[in-house]
């Protein structure tokens, strides 16, 4: 199965295509909020690196966010939009989850923490298992610390930014990764996104919507 | 500091641009040995996309080894002839290493494992603070399997491809990664070899050489 994997839910994004669990490329970039001049400009590039046009690909997954409101519309619209001119399969991946599995293999609760802005985080925890124990939520740092029983891996951008806050907190119960994985990947969801068209769960182009936690600017 | 990461030891490569700690942007092709044709023209689009100039780098971090020859020697090659041309600091970097810092904070021991073919693997165990507890080596997986004592991460190309033969032989002691995190990155790369230079550990561009552990074809 060949697979566009979108990932725009922060301020950096990326793109990869892959066959079935095979990453053939992927780019990232994190030069500023410009995700709508770099996203179809860079499928062109990955597809034509890879020797391939738009109609070998079969699916498309995409991160759904919580993450950044401009950032999120620009990804699943591009996905949608995709997956309705040409057919193929679609299947959105929480961003949380994406950033989470990056650590879900080594036997520890993970914590996955993106900066909200306004001194806030969005954040679900995973147990051992990888299953998510929260659906993703909003708040502080200070309050997401408390609700740590085990030793948890902290992974995103919001780990990043409040890392001496979670050390002092938490001591040795905390764990950290190194910088270049506390992006969420493309790859990573294109991996997370199979399983789920494999297993039936794919989503709908004309109903599929980005998850935000806070209303936009706009709306308030 | 602004430094180009190139990592060429296998069949896949990368191609980053960071800032410090900060991954600006990263490409990962795993789209055949075509590594002399991408590289330069890799280079110069992300540069492109960073709005950087050649001059504007202040370092270049490339992956030494083990690995293909061929994919090596233009890694290092180019790496080499960049740092002679503009001044910059080089630092190399074990390809194993790079690979092993995916897993470095899970507390276990890791053992980096990539495919040399002919039934083998190079590889190097490290321990639950990062260090390396041999140099790169080459042997059958089987050989690799019996020196595991503790619970060990196995990380790599020769990780997934002989993953049901270790999962037999190891049963609970062997943890695996997701196929995303399983090839060495430039951006591990980079943060790796930015460590180097701020301790001082910088390498000459007259005689950083490849390390390969078997001979070449040619030399055969």
């Amino acid at each position: 199965m060949k697979i566009l994997g979108i990932e725009t839910s922060t301020f950096s994004g990326s793109v990869s295509i892959s066959d079935d669990d095979t990453i053939l490329c992927e780019y990232v970039f994190n030069t500023g909020p410009r995700h709508n001049e770099v996203l179809i400009p860079t499928i062109e590039r990955l597809l034509s690196d890879c020797g391939f046009g738009k109609n070998d690909l079969d699916a498309v997954c995409v991160s759904t966010g919580p993450g950044s409101f401009t950032s999120l519309r620009i990804g699943v619209s591009t996905a949608k939009a995709l997956c309705y001119s040409l057919g193929m399969d679609l299947a959105g991946v929480p961003s949380l989850e994406i950033l989470a599995s990056n650590a879900f293999w080594s036997g520890n609760d993970v914590c996955a923490m993106t900066d909200a802005g306004r001194g806030e985080v969005f954040f679900s925890f995973y147990d051992l298992r990888g299953e998510e124990m929260n659906p993703a939520e909003i708040a502080t740092p200070e309050s997401v610390c408390t609700r740590v029983r085990e030793k948890t891996v902290f992974v995103g951008s919001g780990a990043l930014l409040h890392e001496n806050l979670i050390r002092e907190t938490l001591g040795k119960s905390a764990v950290f990764l190194p910088a270049n994985l506390n992006t969420p990947r493309a790859s990573g969801c294109a991996l997370l996104g199979r399983k789920k068209i494999l297993s039936g769960q794919k989503d709908d182009p004309f109903t599929l919507t980005p998850f935000y936690l806070r209303r936009s600017a706009a709306e308030r």
